[in-house]
């Protein structure tokens, strides 16, 4: 199909969804249920109505924007992404998915275009986890990950503000079963990639065929405070010192076995952080993160075994807590293939790849075939108000998403 | 001469004294300058008024309680401490050197013995430090380290009340030129040991002949915040975990060096300190300390070339700046032996040593011969509600000190 889609009119629609909470620094703050983000909201709607998209908003505020397919028995094609943003966030990570999406059913509409089976233009609610944990949560209730009452129950971090009581506030909250969206035949999600590896590879686009597992845990160590001055050092009990050990050899113990993984201390805290005090207690978040769910077991059991005996050297006490994980994602290989092939009739330099971060598509694939489109930003650089694109990967990106969402919808179920 | 001494008396003094500003977990919460200070200092000026001392109190609040000696032409020997705690403090750090010396002059008050020279019993103002920086603040203005409106300017840290605001509120803002306090023959201090050494190798005393040389900087490191998801190892800027791998080197150089110094990282802040981030930043505040001022520097030197080189292969930026440093303090060796000839007599097994903490004396040294006493602690546990001492420390360090400041006082000048 030769579909009159408009690169420009997608970016004109970038650049006005981002004044929308639009800061100084050039970036955006637009948090899940803020003011901004039932601003956004609005606009996508009426962006929506304008091309005669019909709007269904679910009890968790998912927004659904359905354009019919000749064929009513048929289960619908989902595209979408998220429209809120990291309080330091930028322009395009989550609205490109969305507004990627919403300039193919555009370019249909004016098109007078028809597809075999209905589009949906999904915006999931707060993907992005800053107020109400955890990330992507929308997408969990409406896939049967969370239940609706827990989602609905999240509380703020900030104020305790429920979730539910924040899309009453909005006036989000809509009357749809969030389960409906369970009942579609696929899900594409285009995004960009929030790291460097595109980019400083030369590539145009990235076919997204899975994601990291990750695991996290609070290792919390617990030594004896006494004076920095007075202290002989094979007398101290310094739980600081202990866990920078640790959190070296967590860093070697990847390195050595899978320096394709990813490992970050994301926290550590002291206790009690007080000159002339040797600490008494150190906690740290730690993370590994890897493609294949026995890997990261291994690179887990061989830190614990290296924390353990750090631990027992420097006579402190130490306790590893798991408090979030997330399991490998595999995506629809025969998607990732239509995306593939798309890719390559536009002459996008392409390459498979893996997603590190989370993603509102990883809940959605627990439900239905899913796959993800990445395009690259500048510097890898992501939840930062200097977060950038270029037209170009804007371009290439609609184009690769558009033919794959439309051929999915068009082939037989 | 044969005192009365009477080690009841000084803990029973000992247990008055914990009474105020007791707290549940049985140690003593009595800031420099709270009421419960005020509540302190009104006690031993009492207990001064009922041995016939003259009580003077300086513009730094620091209070000197007089016994006259024979000669009026002699200089006094000083003779004291501190009565200020640590917001978690015990019941010994300062108060035993004060009550000591009251117990010396109580003595001396009851037998109706003279010296020669007149004994001045201190209680220093503000020692521990913990609203008013820097610690020994008191003792420093009155010697000449800080100047006099410098100390009266300081801000408490709590709510920036000034110290000499925190002096007029509690009625403790004396007339006495505070420059008066460097005009005496000796000082002598009796402290805890606040550290481990003198228990573990069944010592009963310390002659403290001088104190570590210590230097304190702050390490600011800058990386790159980037996602923990989505970028490789290899493109990571990580500023936490170079940081940690700068600790490790530091405490390194200290064990190869000169494993009798100290190495302490006190605190450490990491910048944003948000799950699923690389910390693009992280600042550390880390200590050497040692006896001997030039290996002091040398350690400093070799840390500085380790973390540069650190700093370079990580591709992170480092700055260090020092931000407190106390040079080596060397006590008077006439009167360390006078300390140590008495321990002699007494039976006391004792060791000559070194300070790791500032103590109120080093400023003292600067202006007079001055030496320390210690007496051992329990587990070295000090700044603690469980600070302990044994009756028998506290009766062998009373007749210690009272042996060589009688004797100081009565030696020809």
């Amino acid at each position: 199909m030769n579909l009159p889609l408009s690169p420009d009119r997608l970016w004109d629609s970038l650049m006005a969804m981002a004044r929308i909470g639009a800061t100084p620094e050039g970036g955006c703050n637009r948090p899940a249920l803020s003011a901004m983000d039932a601003e956004a909201r609005a606009l996508l709607a009426q962006w929506g109505r304008e091309i005669g998209l019909t709007l269904s908003v679910d009890r968790l505020g998912n927004m659904a924007l359905r354009r019919e397919g000749r064929d009513p028995r048929r289960r619908p094609v989902l595209v979408g992404s998220h429209l809120d943003t990291q309080p330091s966030g930028g322009k395009f990570d989550g609205p490109y998915g969305v507004l990627a999406g919403l300039e193919i059913l555009r370019a249909l509409h004016e098109a007078g275009a028809e597809t075999e089976a209905p589009i949906v233009l999904v915006n999931w609610t707060s993907e992005e986890g800053c107020r109400f944990s955890p990330s992507m949560i929308g997408a969990a209730g409406a896939m049967g990950v969370l239940d609706e009452a827990t989602v609905l129950a999240a509380p703020a971090m900030d104020d305790g503000e429920r979730y539910g009581e924040a899309l009453a506030r909005t006036g989000w909250a809509g009357t749809a079963d969030p389960a409906a969206l369970r009942e579609a035949a696929a899900y594409f999600e285009a995004h960009i990639e929030q790291g460097p590896v595109l980019e400083a590879e030369g590539y145009d686009l990235g076919i997204v065929t899975g994601g990291f597992a990750t695991e996290r845990a609070l290792v919390t160590v617990t030594g004896e405070t006494s004076h920095a001055g007075t202290t002989p050092m094979e007398m101290r009990r310094d739980a600081l010192l202990a866990a920078v050990e640790m959190i070296s050899a967590g860093e070697r113990i990847l390195y050595e076995r899978a320096p394709e993984g990813r490992m970050t201390v994301c926290r550590l805290l002291v206790d009690p952080g007080a000159d002339g005090v040797v600490p008494g207690g150190a906690r740290f978040a730690f993370e590994y993160r890897h493609p294949d769910d026995t890997t990261l077991r291994a690179l887990l059991d061989a830190a614990d075994a290296a924390i353990a005996a750090i631990a027992a050297r420097r006579r402190v006490g130490v306790r590893r807590e798991p408090y979030w994980s997330f399991p490998r994602v595999v995506f629809e290989e025969s998607l990732a293939a239509r995306l593939r092939a798309a890719a390559a009739r536009h002459g996008a330099k392409h390459r498979d790849m893996l997603s590190g971060a989370g993603h509102d598509a990883y809940h959605a694939a627990a439900r239905m075939p899913a796959v993800m489109l990445f395009i690259p930003c500048h510097g890898g650089i992501s939840h930062h108000p200097t977060e950038s694109i270029s037209r170009a990967w804007a371009e290439i990106g609609l184009r690769v998403l558009a033919d794959a969402v439309i051929e999915t919808a068009n082939a037989p179920e």
